[in-house]
């Protein structure tokens, strides 16, 4: 998986029809490339996340061919995570 | 996914009998990269292109079994969508 | 997919058991990489080429489980096709 | 495969699902990229890895689908391995 | 494919279990990359190779599900073969 952090979100009204209903977020990586990640979790602008790749990123979408390449599947602690953060 | 922006059209006349009919357009990738991706969408070029790659991108064929790794699956709106826009 | 140049010929004698009979071609793809591609049009050196990469290229291998991750899958037209054009 | 070496650990408190259960480590490559990888062996900070990638890395799950396109798959013995050691 | 040159051997004494018995070998690829793949040939320091890298690669362990990325595929003959080379 690849670290990045939330810049922007993508809109597309012309589409693919197989395209799933949510968000694409536009993420910068670690290493300075960007990409368009869809997001599951409801991630904000300037939020830290961790992204899965490749076809691995499409069967998270169970029981349809997702045409998305790209993932979010955590949002990273920055900080030791406490018992009062939900 | 990556964003990018078409820059030209490919013409193939001698290709393998398992290309599928449709475009096949050349893409800027906003980092400064080269990739040609099939075109289910129409695409103009100037446009702004969201794309995505591998064996997700074949995977779009159903039914059939497609060389393509590289497929356009939205045109990016670059203004705030308008009731007015269709 | 990516555009290349095609710029030689491999030639292997010792391999698996697997690979296909045909050519692999050695080329320079239009960002300056290079690549071995399974190549089952009969491309020459010199020859402007379309290539599809992963388990995409596999696919194409109908019936068999085929070593090959990197496939020619169109000649590029380098002018607009003419009707005398074969 | 890559190799790499373990720099730290990555939480992620809020994530999806299908995330198996262990330890995110990330890891600079070889060649001074990063990326972030499950670990089913128990590494240490400082220890030298070797990593799969890709749907391979997820087909390590057997029986669900996990979302992870890095795995670490050996630990790299960086001293020619002795009798006494376990 | 990528063409490679063989620079060494990897040892992993931990490792996962699903890791197929053979040699790991790093590569030097021709554009200046480093990879550990998987040879089934039995080739040596400073051989030329040919590596097929991705799902591509496991699906050469027929039978089982193993970790492997990248796979030697062939020995590349940097001479005219000869008919007295065995």
């Amino acid at each position: 998986m690849i670290r990045g952090r939330v810049i922007g979100k993508i809109w597309s009204s012309r589409r693919v029809d197989s395209m799933p209903g949510g968000a694409l977020l536009e993420v910068e990586t670690n290493d300075g490339g960007h990409l368009v990640a869809f997001d599951p979790l409801g991630c904000n602008t300037g939020e830290a996340v961790l992204i899965t790749q490749g076809s691995v990123a499409a069967a998270y979408f169970t029981g349809r061919t997702a045409p998305i390449d790209a993932l979010i599947i955590g949002s990273i602690d920055e900080e030791i995570p406490k018992k009062t953060r939900k």
